[in-house]
Parts: C-alpha cells; structure tokens; sequence
C-alpha cells in the first residue's frame, strides 16, 4: 500500500441508527426505516462529507421479536437505485443474500444499478444468518452453514461471469449502416455447476467501473476463505485493536493464497464511534443512548444472534448461561465472541445484554481521540478504512463530520475531494478487466 | 364509470422506441435503453404533461437475434427506483415474471418502491413467454403456458397476503413509553399452497395507496382470467377497434364472475400513434420508421414471437409459411393473430415481417384524427386507456403532448392538473383494505 493512501469510509443507513432502540432518539424521526427524505438527506450529507460509500444492510425474516427498523424498512436495491439519482459521487452498497436469489436476477439488478448511478454500485455479499428465512423462501429447511458458503461461491462464479457478457467495445450503434453490435464481443456462459446452470448472456452491459464492488459480510473461516477469493472489500465487526490486526492480516494472506495482491481487498471494520467535545461529554452521549434499550428489549436482541433463543427465562444477576451449540448455523462468529466475552469477563447476562444491545464502543471520547484510534489501526495494519455505524442518526454522522473529519483532512488521512466518480476509482482497487478482452492493457 | 370519468395514459420506456430499429432514429441516443439521463428526461417530460404512468417492459433472455433495445436495458424496479427520486406524481409499473422469482423478494421489492416512491408504484404481472429464459435460471424446462398461470394464480394470493402484513396502524411508535408497535397487527400470512410455502409477515408496511397497483399483460384464455381475477389494469395489444370492444368486455364480464365491479380494472390498449400536422405528414414520419429496420433485422424479429424460428430459409415473396405449432408455448396470443392475419389477407413473408416490424398503426394522421380516435375507443368501450409504445423516442412523445393532449384536454377527456398524488388516486382506483382491518368504512 502507497505511503499516501487515503483512508476509506462507508456509513451504515439503517433507520435511525445501529442502536436497537434509536428511534427513540430525539432527534431521529421514528420512522426513519421508512422515510425517503430522511435517507435522501443522509445520503447526501454523506457525499458532501466525500465519503466513500453509503451501505444498507438486509435481512430475509423478522419476527414479533426483531428489532423494530428490522421490522419495516425499504429493500436495499430500490433504496440505493432512488439515491443513485440524487447524488453524483459516493458509492451506493446494497445487503444481498445468495441464499434465497436467482444469480441471473442480482447479477441484473446490481448491473443496473452500476449504469443509473454511472459506476457506483456494490454489492455486500451474505449467505443469510436466520434460519427463519427459509420459510418464507418455500424451502423445507435453511442451508447449514458449510453449503451457504459452497453454493455462494459458486454463485459469485456465475455472476462474475454474467458481468463479463458484453466487451467494453461490444456496442457499435453505427446508425448509418444499421449495425447495432459486434456478435464476436458477446459472450454466453453457459455455466454448469453444482447450484446452478446460467446460459447468459446477461441484458446488460459493464458499467465505467467494469463490474459492482464485491462486499463480503461474516467472519467464519469459509467467510474469510469467500471474501478473500472473491470480494473487493469486507465489512467486519472488530472493536479491538488486536483481534482487528489479526482479522486483517488473516483475509490478506488468505488472498495473496488465492493469487491475489493483498492491496485488491479492503478490509472495513464497523464501528460507532461516540465523539464529545469532552471525554465526559461522550460518556454523557453513551448513558443517553443505551438508556433508550429496555431490559426486555435487550434480552431479545441478544436472543437474535441465538436463533431467537429466549433469555428472559434466566435470572438477570446470575453468570451468562450456557445454552450450547444453539446459534451456530446463524451468526457463528458473533456468538463465539459473545460466549468468549461472558466466559473471559465472568459476566452476568444482564451485563451480556447490555453489552452486545448498546456496546460501549473503543471509539468514544474527543474528536483527537478518536482520530487518533483511527489513524493507529490504518496506519498499524487493523483497518483500511471504517464503516460507521452510528448508534443514532443523524446526530452519530453529523458529530463525526463536524469533529473528526476535519482532524483526518488535517493529518492528510481523508480527502477534501472525491479523486474520481466510481466507487472502484474512489476506493482506489482496480477495474478488473473483461476475461474476454484480447487487449493486453486496460487502462483505468 | 360515471359520465366525467377521464381517460388514462401510460407511456412506455423502452430505450429509443418501440419499433425494433428505434436506435437509429435521427433524434434518438443510441444507447437510449441504457442511458439515464434519457430515461429521466422523459420520465420528467411525461409527469409535466400529467400522464398516469410510465411503463418499463422487461424479458429474461436474449441472444444475438433480439432486438437491440432489449441486449442491454435497465432492469425495471431499480430503473422506476432511480427515476421516484426524481419524479412526484407520476406512477412507475414496471413488469416481473412470476415463472422466475420469489413472491417475498418481489413483494418487498415492490412494495419498497411504493413507499419510496410515496405510492407510485405498478407491477405488470408476466408469466415469461420466452423459453430460453429456463436456461438462465438453473430450470430444465420452462413450464408449460397452462402451468405458467397456475403459479402466477398461487403467487399473487401471495404477494397480496404479504402485501397485508401489517395493518394500516400497526406502528405506533410512542418514543415515551418505548412502544414501537402493535402486536395485534401485525399478521403472519402461513401460507401453504402447491407451489409456495411463505410464511411472512413482510418486513416493510403499506404505503399511501394501499398496495402496488396490479397490472397484467397477456390476453390467451388463462391470461385473460388471471388479469380477471387480480388486476387492477390490463395492458393489450389491440389496433382494431372491433377487436378490442370484444377483449374489453370479455375481461370486464370476466371480472364480474370474480366478484368485482367493472369498473375496477382497466384496461389499456397499447398505441403508437404517428402524428403530423396533415395525414401526409403522418404517413411520411411512418415511412421514415419503416424504412430504419433492414429486411434481415425484420425476419429476426419475426422469429422472435415464433421462439427464434429462422424465417430466413423461406422465400421472401411467397405467402407466408405455414410452420405448425412453434412458438404455441410463448407469445400464443400474438402468434394466433399474425397467422389470422396472413391468411385472412394472403400476405407474402416479406408483407408480413414489414407488418410486424413497424405496424402501420390505425392511430395514425392528423391530431383530430387521433384524437377522435382515441375518443372513439375510450367512450364505445374499447378502452379506459392507453399505454402510448412510440415507435420512435423522443419525437413519439412530444409530437403526442404537443399536438393531442391539448384536444383531449380541450374536449373534458384528460386531466390538465393531477387529481392526487398516488397512482390509485390518479387512475382513479380503490385503495384495498387491508384483509385484517376491523374498521367498518376505510377512507380514501
Ligand atoms: C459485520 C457483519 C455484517 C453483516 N451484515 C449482514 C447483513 O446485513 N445481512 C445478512 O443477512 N447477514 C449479514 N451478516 C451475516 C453474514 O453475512 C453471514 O450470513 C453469517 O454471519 C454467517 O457467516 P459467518 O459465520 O461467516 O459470520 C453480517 C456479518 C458480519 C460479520
Ligand atoms: C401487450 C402485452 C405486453 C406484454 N409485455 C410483456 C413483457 O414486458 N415481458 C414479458 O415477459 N411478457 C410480456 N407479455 C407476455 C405475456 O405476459 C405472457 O407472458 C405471454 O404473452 C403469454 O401469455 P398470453 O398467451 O396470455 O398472451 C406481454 C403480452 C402482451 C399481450
């Protein structure tokens, strides 16, 4: 990586922000899941911030005890398409199981989204945690963890190559003679694996940035072995500096195994920082907001990441129980962390609940120590840029705006000015080139 | 239908026209089908003349015989997504199969377009005619055009049932007490039917009208029951007025044996009216489009409706051939009425393919001559609508806005301001109640 790389930054649009109770902030409207206006706002605070990307997360199941902005809120791809028309620059990255679609269809609409927005799509790539999604997919039972990752893996193939359907130079629209295309620059796949059998060639052509940026969410080993064979970036859930290193040095390596350079794979960890303009100011920030989660609401949070497991039935002030394997086929990484916490902590489940319901984040404090954090994972090799989650909105995205932007820009840490108008040129990883293009050099 | 009822116009976006060499049009952009900026423009150009809706075709599988504009196109919901951003009171209907997708997705999908459109939203509901489109999605076969309807049938009592998830008043959102919503409206839909099992609830509520709009495009026996039994609107391909009188009252009559009133779904003829200020001028802007399309480019097209018979092995200038039962299993309805047409006037292949490829349509001369027309169709029942297809873009449309609309606004026929701000509204349409509403009386 080059001396002057800048860092990235993504922000989470999630309703009124990552906290589970956040629409309850005040200064968030209750029903920001569901607000256009909201999100439109947001998204281009965002991009005059210059900020890389906005990104919207996805789930295919909710219950009477999913968090409320799981419970009603816009499908990613037709959110991202309606900002792509009101915002120029910033990257627009959308939440997409490759458990429950049809590989022709994302392939499609992520290429779609690639041309209306010029060049600024992604696609965060998941296998869907909740077991629950299966019923309403018409499907007997939920894929064990180990098959979601072998069939994403093969449907990241078939979209891979339904990208490539169309060369650069395949659309020839000469009027005069009447010829529309070059027969020779189309291509069909005519992909034959395990999952899937996908002819092509896709109905739509590559985009200025070649193909959408390739997300990848989760953290297993088959996750980290997916997103290093196969994704631009990955969106992962560190807030330790060590555990962050390791994470970060493990999918590089994993890559450079798969013949890649570790600098085509930019890791992302979530985080939500809490700024003040003093330490005590940001502790204030933090009561406010886990005050807003009920006791009740928290157990049912934490009973998410478990299968909707149901925690209540345990005493409050006693050791986390140990309620086994449950959860595994779900959010496995989170739930290894959280048991290994309780374990290491020797906490109680109230603690736990708390905890994981409104994490008391390593990024709190005064806008210098917070961007002294950042610049010590970027710089010591845990991070190459951040996804902000922020607990609540818009006051999360507006502090750190306000506060820590300008100290990056300072430390020539952040740009002042987009350096380019797609999400690759921006993020700085290539345009991977056409497998059928017989040019030797693809220039960028 | 009361005496004041208007009539309603929808225009279709498809690239640079709806003849199959549209893209060489003098006036068009080539690359019309993929450039937003194009879309947009007309999007905005139709809202400004208070049209009801735009309209986006769609199709799951190409090869090198297509025509152009459907190569490589937007795919339809992230394409009216991007344009709700821009737009206020037009409607957006765009077209998805039921053969190949999931009612949860689709349902979310349209549904997220409803609301952030603030309840704009249309689906056309297809059953796919082409076969190769089973190539693109990992199928053996493409079902059978009976089967095709039957899962269509089962899918919408899906989609509406998901479409219920969530009663008008479920969110309460009480930031106080911390109470987000109303378990007892929220439903789960259990449905358990012979090709789908969804259990729901939907994780995203109604919007301002209720629920998308349904419109179903497909006018074979089956076709003509489905659209009777769940559609709001019907698009048809009709030219003749006979013709259409006779599909209009079988699909109203239809209708009623479902239980409905007539005048709940309507029924839009798609036109292409070519228009000059003298029937000359009409007839040379008519030549002009015929004369864009090659012979070879022709037969191709042909074929197309015949699932890619290559017509090319028959002699030009002989009447056409008889080719038994190919392409019974896609486009039945329009094929029948090529072969009617054939025999009934003993036209040649070349006659044929000319006929096809640029219809000369009955909608063609003077604007009074159209207009009169138009006002024909709409009060001798044969229409409560029309879908406007412009052969060529955007020239089809202006010369439409600047020569007819002012005649059909000046005879009380069309709207000169919208009547509200949903598409229902609009098309003047009931919003449905929502099946677990306990309210006697719902509001408009
Ligand atoms: C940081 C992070 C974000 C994730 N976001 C989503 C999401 O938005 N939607 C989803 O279905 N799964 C999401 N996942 C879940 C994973 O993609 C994956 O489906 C699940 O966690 C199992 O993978 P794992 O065991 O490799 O973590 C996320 C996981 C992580 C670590
Ligand atoms: C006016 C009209 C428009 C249609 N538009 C589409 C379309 O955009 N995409 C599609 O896949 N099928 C379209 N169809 C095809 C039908 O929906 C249907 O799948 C096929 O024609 C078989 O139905 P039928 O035999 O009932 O006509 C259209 C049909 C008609 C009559």
């Amino acid at each position: 990586m080059t001396k002057d790389k800048k860092l990235r930054l993504g922000v989470m649009l999630h309703g009124a922000g990552g906290n589970m109770a956040a629409w309850r902030y005040k200064n968030a409207p209750a029903d920001a899941s569901v607000n256009f206006s909201f999100y439109k706002q947001l998204a281009q605070k965002a991009e005059a911030a210059k900020l890389d990307l906005v990104f919207v997360a996805d789930g295919l199941y909710i219950n009477e005890k999913s968090i409320p902005h799981f419970l009603n809120r816009f499908e990613p791809l037709t959110i991202l398409s309606a900002l792509a028309s009101v915002t120029s620059h910033i990257g627009l990255v959308g939440t997409l199981s490759t458990s429950y679609s049809e590989p022709f269809t994302v392939a499609r609409q992520f290429a779609s989204l690639d041309r209306i927005s010029d060049g600024r799509a992604g696609w965060n790539v998941v296998t869907s945690p909740l077991e629950g999604s299966a019923k309403n997919y018409s499907k007997l039972e939920h894929p064990s963890h180990q098959l979601r990752y072998k069939i994403a893996d093969e449907y990241l193939e078939v979209t891979n190559g339904l990208w490539d359907s169309w060369e650069e130079d395949a659309f020839i629209r000469d009027k005069k003679t009447g010829v529309f295309f070059n027969r020779d620059k189309m291509h069909t796949l005519n992909h034959q694996g395990e999952f899937f059998s996908v002819e092509g060639p896709l109905n739509i052509s590559r985009s200025k940035q070649g193909q959408p940026v390739i997300f990848q969410a989760g953290s297993s080993e088959p996750g980290k072995d997916l997103a290093a064979k196969w994704a631009d970036a990955v969106f992962t859930g560190h807030d330790n500096i060590e555990q962050a290193k390791e994470y970060y040095h493990d999918v590089k390596k994993r890559a450079v195994s798969f013949g890649r350079s570790p600098d085509e794979i930019l890791i992302f960890p979530g985080i939500s920082p809490i700024i003040g303009r003093t330490n005590e100011e940001a502790e204030k920030k933090y009561l406010e907001i886990a005050s807003l989660v009920t006791v009740e609401d928290s157990l049912n949070y934490l009973g998410r990441f478990f299968d909707h497991f149901d925690f209540s039935q345990f005493p409050l002030d006693e050791l986390f129980p140990d309620i086994g394997e449950i959860g595994k086929n779900s959010f496995r990484s989170t739930t290894d962390r959280i048991k290994k916490m309780a374990k290491e902590e020797q906490l109680t489940l109230r603690q736990v609940a708390i905890r994981v319901t409104t994490p008391k984040t390593t990024f709190i404090g005064t806008p210098e120590k917070v961007t002294d954090l950042l610049q010590q994972w970027f710089k010591e090799g845990a991070a190459d840029g951040f996804m902000l989650g922020n607990a609540v909105l818009p006051d999360g995205l507006n502090d750190f705006i306000h506060y820590v932007l300008p100290l990056l820009q300072e430390r020539g840490l952040f740009r002042s000015e987009y350096e380019n108008d797609t999400l690759r040129g921006n993020l700085g990883i290539p345009v991977p080139k056409n497998r059928y293009s017989k040019e030797l050099y693809f220039n960028k």
